[in-house]
């Protein structure tokens, strides 16, 4: 794959920060920030600013262009792929490393006196500004809103914002109402005692009105924001698809009914006015509650005494926790995941000896045998097909410059999930299709060893996930090798395949604590740089556990995987497993067989059951 | 232990909250932190205010007294003894448990419109005003600072504030020089481009100039500031103890020497008016480095603009990390320390079947063995020596009125160390001297598999206490089994026996990276609240470790024990232990025997020697 060419694009852009067409002043340097006005992680095309002027695609990251730089801050999972997208121009921050500047310190190390630097206010979240700005104002520079964004100004063939029709997804999906959200909601403002509450996260506004939507690409949601007081309801939404008559039904948009349930349809345009209204008519004590993570031009539409601020709203953490439909679904959904995976891995099975299944086929195979499942909406992140050296690349997506041919002689790691009308699968397992070296095994066999550490962890009602990250570090660390990504994130119901508020990390993030319908991922990796790369990733839920002493009563959690899929006997080490280890690599076959064997049964897959049979044979620990 | 009557304190109290003599308009609650002027954790009687007001005289704790309410908000170590030392007129707040409210939330909770909370600006950190303070302010509340000390207008018999004797600690304990040390710090302070560096923290001080004191009991420390500039050095310290040759020789007050170098003295009470006449000679981009945790006071007296606040100082890292002759002066320290209580545990064997040793005695019999040990100064802390009930008391000091006599059917839980010239020591046994149940024998283990776990872990360099935090509670979770204290606290060279910045916590805490040198304890346990306290402790080193693959040469660390005091293989259910863990119980009281029994050889202690080989069987597990 070959970098993208930035000399003309960042000359352009440097223009422009000097432009008296658009800044005010001239900044010395501009952010281009990763999300979008919602702050998603994934985002629709027109809003793929960073990867427009620095080549960069991956899922996180924060551009900073200056006069003399231009510089890209990205994590561990996309330390190489960063390297081979952007070209000499550009400079890559490693991020968690320990002498990587954050964004603020270097901006103070490069810039001249006195600097103005330039952002965004509707994509920079109002956190992110508050401690750049800190940071530069102490240094004697000024952070400032450009109301145009700059890169927009360059861009001549951006793509318009995306506008499909929404699904409407009924109460044997959901489990609850979007009334009955909407009181749960309004009972958690009375309680912090605030008026209005913004809902800016667009998972949040699908999931509080039960509607699913397609303007981002593997994430179901919709362009939307809504405003929730105590006896109304705004929602700001573009196009017409509020014309279609299911959503006007669902939305009950016109039918007679109390007021404080009336819905008042508003272009999405109007947030900024509407909310500056609201803003300007607060008396004091009444308060606006925002997540601290909302833009900063959303956020400074409340004067600073109104507003009330936390890292996570009360939507995002009831959001998390499934109820017995949606865990139902999710587990439905992981079921029609695995009997397409068992199809796949059958395939390819026989399909690679013969030298003629590219990453890029065996993806879309992948998607092919998704697709025959029922309630299939789309897949629900850029399916992770490498095959080789491309493994180490820890968010790698197979295109045509690299695309790779998968071969017996080298390690096959598949990371990839689906959307399915009852639930959001993430799935990675890694295989070989001839013969793994011992050190190939050696590794497989210690990340299997930490996800089943964390998979089998038993911990206190109320721990924290990120108390569970060393778990699955621990059998890698004692020979001295560890990865560099999270172990987990949360999981939605048909809704996006990453989200908060809890997730398994090392990073000391403000997660929430883990509690029973909590769903998260649990995926350890090891990465040789140009050689391989191993994950083995099981969604899974947080159930009750049975423990001998019960922590007095305060109640005991532990997980439950409820993705199905055979775990390669082929590439485990068997003699470095515990007794207690091989046990569970054997019940989870077990259920592997169980589960997925009747539903493969049912549909009639006798090949791929054969192969799922033969896949969970026990494993035999010699002592 | 009956609780302290604080009905008549707490009117008084209430009432100079109103009078126009200490405060401009009447304070609706009055905040009584923990610490001194210096944010110490152990501090001199004369600062002891909050237990003057409330009985409670734990060693974390911070007081609210309103006019309707007294509340005392605690960790998990203080629970039983703060329920037991307080009146009915206080309410027991506990940090750490799910619904317990922030001061600052309980504040807005109980306080009518628009009230005044008063505090002591000198004894209030920083940061926890500023936390406070938004709270307050956001809930139309006010901060205010009250100049004079309330609890001192009411405290009659208050104690005068020590002022005792310094000790000078050559280089043969120290390995670097004050000079070296000022020298290093003014090099970092170049490097974040500040002018001047204010030392708050008692041992801080004591560090920087190698000094040492007594003005708070367990603590080497003396009442004292410093200022660094990159020039001058001023020493703000009372009373004649600047006239002691030796220390005049030791900071080269009377002889030549360049100005940079040049001590000026001055009065303890001087600080404020100095740092103020600082502040206010300051141009644009001139900084101050001041600890976020210092006081709200001397923080104030820099104009904002000016302050260069970090949550740790140079200071505390540098001194964290001990060089070859602390690591040397620690290692000695420890084999004194394990002789003493070798002895101590050989005649506690003899002497408690006759039913005559108390807690106390047994307390005081441990001082008497420590103090017979070379250039042993006084304990590092009050010795937790409890049995049966009271160990379930995290931090029981025993008093008369607790005092139980050891028995041969409880456990005794005794938790000890010393200040040595050479090193400060900190340990934990917890022993039976009949037969343990299978119940206690079975908790004692987990503990132990929880100590073993962090102790043998190898993890990359880099990592943050933090991530090995689980690692000791993982055996204990199995079974439904817990304890609310963190697992490790950083200990001090001949300095406080908890310092940070690292430590071994699930509560995420700002805390630095674990590096080699690093000395930190390991002290996982168990509480049966009323029958018995569990708790296995060493002081361990960080080292390098030996790696397969050492993490891309990243570096690989580990931990190795200086406490070297055998743990009582009676408690240990081996049919629990995994070969490995056994192995790691063999080598540790091999270990011991060889240089603790070295030491006992020496020093002639037969009869101790022989309780050591006696102890240090080798455990045999049968498969």
């Amino acid at each position: 794959m070959s970098p993208k060419i930035t000399t003309e694009l960042l000359k352009q852009l440097r223009q422009v920060m000097k432009s008296p067409r658009y800044v005010q002043e001239p900044v010395q340097a501009y952010i281009v920030p990763s999300g979008d006005a919602h702050q998603s992680e994934y985002i629709a095309p027109c809003d793929c600013r960073r990867a427009f002027i620095s080549g960069f695609d991956g899922s996180a990251g924060t551009a900073i262009v200056t006069e003399q730089h231009a510089a890209m801050w990205t994590d561990g999972r996309y330390f190489l792929q960063a390297a081979n997208q952007m070209d000499n121009n550009w400079t890559l921050m490693k991020m968690g490393l320990k002498d990587t500047p954050t964004q603020e310190d270097w901006l103070v190390s490069v810039l001249p006196e006195g600097s103005k630097v330039g952002v965004d206010p509707f994509i920079i979240p109002a956190d992110q500004w508050k401690r750049i700005s800190k940071v530069l104002r102490s240094a004697g520079h000024d952070l400032v809103p450009v109301k145009e964004n700059l890169i927009d100004t360059i861009w001549t063939d951006r793509p318009q914002r995306p506008c499909k029709p929404l699904i409407v997804l009924d109460l044997s999906y959901t489990g609850v109402t979007w009334r009955d959200k909407i009181i749960a909601l309004r009972s958690k403002m009375a309680e912090r005692k605030v008026l209005w509450f913004v809902v800016t996260a667009l998972d949040e506004v699908a999931w509080l009105f039960n509607l699913r939507g397609s303007d981002v690409e593997y994430n179901p949601v919709f362009f939307a924001y809504a405003v929730i007081g105590m006896n109304t309801i705004r929602l700001f939404i573009d196009g017409d698809r509020m014309m279609d008559p299911a959503v006007r039904e669902h939305l009950q948009l016109d039918s007679t009914q109390e007021p404080e349930f009336k819905i008042q349809v508003m272009p999405y345009g109007s947030i900024l006015m509407e909310l500056q209204a609201i803003g300007a008519g607060l008396s004091p004590k009444e308060k606006v509650w925002l997540s601290d993570k909302a833009s900063y031009a959303l956020t400074e539409a409340i004067p600073k005494a109104y507003r009330y601020l936390t890292p996570y709203t009360p939507i995002c953490i009831a959001k998390a926790v499934k109820n017995a439909l949606e865990t139902e679904g999710m587990r439905r959904a992981h079921i029609k995941d695995a009997v397409a995976l068992c199809e796949l891995f059958n395939w390819l099975e026989k399909e690679v000896p013969k030298g003629t299944v590219t990453e890029i086929i065996a993806a879309d195979k992948a998607e092919e045998f998704r697709s025959q499942q029922k309630d299939f909406v789309e897949l629900s992140f850029a399916t992770i097909s490498s095959t080789g050296p491309n493994g180490a690349i820890i968010h790698y997506k197979p295109v045509p410059e690299t695309n790779r041919t998968l071969s017996v002689n080298e390690i096959y790691l598949l990371d990839s999930g689906a959307q399915y009308k009852d639930g959001t699968t993430d799935v990675t397992r890694t295989m070989h299709f001839g013969t793994p070296s011992a050190y190939e095994k050696e590794c497989f066999t210690y990340v299997l060893k930490g996800h089943i550490a964390v998979s089998a962890a038993i911990f206190p009602n109320g721990t924290k996930g990120h108390l569970l990250d060393s778990f699955a570090r621990s059998a890698l660390w004692d020979c001295g090798l560890d990865y560099l990504h999270g172990t987990g994130h949360g999981v939605g119901s048909f809704l996006n395949v990453h989200e908060g508020p809890c997730g398994i990390s090392y990073k000391t993030f403000a997660d929430e604590p883990l509690e029973a319908g909590m769903i998260v991922s649990d995926e350890p990796g090891y990465y040789e740089d140009g050689s391989f790369g191993i994950r083995i990733e099981n969604v899974v839920l947080v159930i009750p556990a049975e423990t001998k002493y019960n922590f007095k009563n305060r109640g005991s959690l532990t997980f439950e995987p409820l993705t199905l899929v055979p775990i390669q006997t082929k590439m485990i080490d068997v003699s470095l497993l515990t007794q207690k280890e091989c046990n569970w690599v054997n019940d989870y076959h077990q259920k592997c067989r169980e589960v997925i064997g009747a539903e493969l049964e049912r549909q009639g897959r006798h090949e791929a059951l054969r192969w799922l049979i033969r896949e969970t044979e026990p494993l035999i620990r010699v002592q």
